[in-house]
């Protein structure tokens, strides 16, 4: 294993001070229980929004925290759910007198935790659950997974938390952008969870990994190898089949890296998949290219397509000052 | 070989079409030759920053090309210089009567190229060499290598023209800001450029690559892989004694990613070289940490340690609005 560390044991710490140290204009860092919370002062009675995870994702969650996003995300383990009691810390430093709203990835440790955290709290609070990879049936056991259209939720809610939405009205908001996201996956390579110490999953020099999802763990099917514009078009087919985009229709498409993808190769996907939407007549009117929820060091990619109307578009534009999405006023 | 591209051929175009595309709001992309300018007109007389190098650095340069930074940027192929036609074609499309001023990463190919298009250019113009990699000596028979402090420079740079310091001074400003800044990088894999096919150099699992540059080539020596901490005090010496900063000095921080190495590291490097500077006395005031000079896939990064004064934390912190850097009003 070839990674920057001193020991398994302390990367996380060592990591988050890091980041903490850096970002200090934007976001506080608390040691016991982790979390992450925003230094400016939200509006009081402003919804509270907060998302978590296993770490190994960044910059999600802890890199969108700031205004008009999340006012808190609670770093897990590498690919392990936090515990309930980060939760439930971060939600009493960040209650603001609006509530608490959580955005929770679906997978069942996290799902758990969450829950647990909700029952302890005594604040009002809800849940938007997150499963926008359409490489799973929606019938599945445990339900699809929530990817990289997380990001997209925590950005649009955190513009409507800022402007005053109540907690229902962010719920059923989250709800609608989660409905209108779907993403798609493919790894060339697996990634190395440091206390493993080696990939998560064999695979040779002429296959790839299809409907990945950001765990380390293996696709849907293992194919071939193919080009770029083959690729592209097995990832844009998932999508459509699911979330079956209109003539006419407004989109975000937002082509994510998981970490060892270099940028060059994502504009081409980008370029592909943008030219075989607007062939179909989708208006691609904004665009998110680069590695933002990412699993450690794999290579390989997502795709996401979001429907938008004015609202989220209005949403998707509005000012926000995270460590890593940042736009103007 | 395992990308994501259609061929060898087509990847630099399908890929700069891709990033014009997305970022439509912000650039234009010339095909031919090609180059990147900025979409917003810049003010009459002020002077055009343009830079360029080979490709597999994104988002250096294309990434930087914007208001409050450069005015164009001319792609040449992966790791090959641009050819004299793309810096002449872009500086006759973005002089605005304050001349043109060319930040060229110190390589021959670079120098060559920028020079023959100087000799052909028409408008006022001078050019600032980046030689901020301290690997290798002074004395080096080329000089030394331009690598992640060109970044610096230009965000700098771009901010002094934007504020209307005319060709002079910000030739003399470029030639500070690089004196005042200093690179290191290691490597724990090399690259591998689709033209060849293979990496560009071989490592075993207990090796590292020290003082690298962003080409592929192999660095000053191949040591014995050990732990981060030990890591950043090579980086940070190295640093020192080139840059010899002092007690109660200002500094930006910046850890740069070459490709592949999860953030979760680069913030732990971050975390390692600031308590290193703190104790000694040095006020890291300001920070970046991502990938922002890449070498394509390569696992590694580079520290950045760059002096600041009251006028460079100025400019620093001035309005940057490009697809890579971005921050606010």
């Amino acid at each position: 294993m070839k990674k920057f560390i001193n020991s398994v044991d302390t990367l996380l710490e060592e990591s988050l001070s890091g980041f903490a140290k850096a970002h200090a204009d934007i976001i506080q860092f608390n040691a016991q229980p982790h979390f992450i919370k925003r230094r400016q002062p939200a509006t009081s009675g402003k919804v509270a929004l907060i998302s978590g995870g296993g770490s190994g994702h960044e910059p999600l969650h802890i890199g969108f925290v700031g205004s008009g996003m999340l006012d808190a995300a609670c770093p897990g383990q590498i690919f392990t759910s936090p515990t309930p009691d980060q939760m439930l810390a971060a939600a009493e430093a960040v209650d603001n007198g609006g509530g608490v709203l959580f955005i929770v990835k679906n997978y069942a440790g996290d799902i758990m935790s969450f829950e647990i955290a909700t029952e302890m709290l005594s604040c009002p609070n809800a849940s938007v659950i997150i499963n926008d990879d359409v490489s799973l049936p929606k019938t599945h056991s445990t339900g699809r997974r929530g990817v990289a259209g997380t990001l997209i939720v925590e950005k649009m809610l955190g513009a409507a938390a800022e402007k005053g939405a109540d907690l229902a009205s962010c719920k059923a908001l989250g709800e609608k952008i989660n409905r209108g996201s779907a993403s798609m996956g493919v790894a060339l390579s697996s990634c190395t969870v440091p206390a493993l110490g080696h990939p998560t999953f064999a695979i040779n020099d002429k296959e790839m990994e299809m409907g990945v999802g950001i765990h380390g763990e293996r696709g849907l099917a293992t194919l071939p190898l193919t080009n770029a514009t083959e690729i592209v078009e097995h990832l844009v087919n998932a999508i459509n089949g699911d979330l079956n985009p209109q003539k006419g229709q407004s989109a975000l498409l937002h082509v994510n890296g998981f970490g060892a993808t270099p940028l060059m190769e994502l504009y081409l996907i980008y370029e592909l998949a943008a030219r075989h939407w607007q062939n179909q007549g989708v208006n691609i009117v904004r665009s998110l290219v680069g590695n933002y929820t990412t699993s450690l060091d794999m290579a390989g990619c997502s795709i996401t397509l979001s429907v938008l109307d004015d609202e989220l578009l209005g949403l998707w534009d509005a000012p926000v000052h995270t460590a890593n999405l940042r736009w103007a006023c």
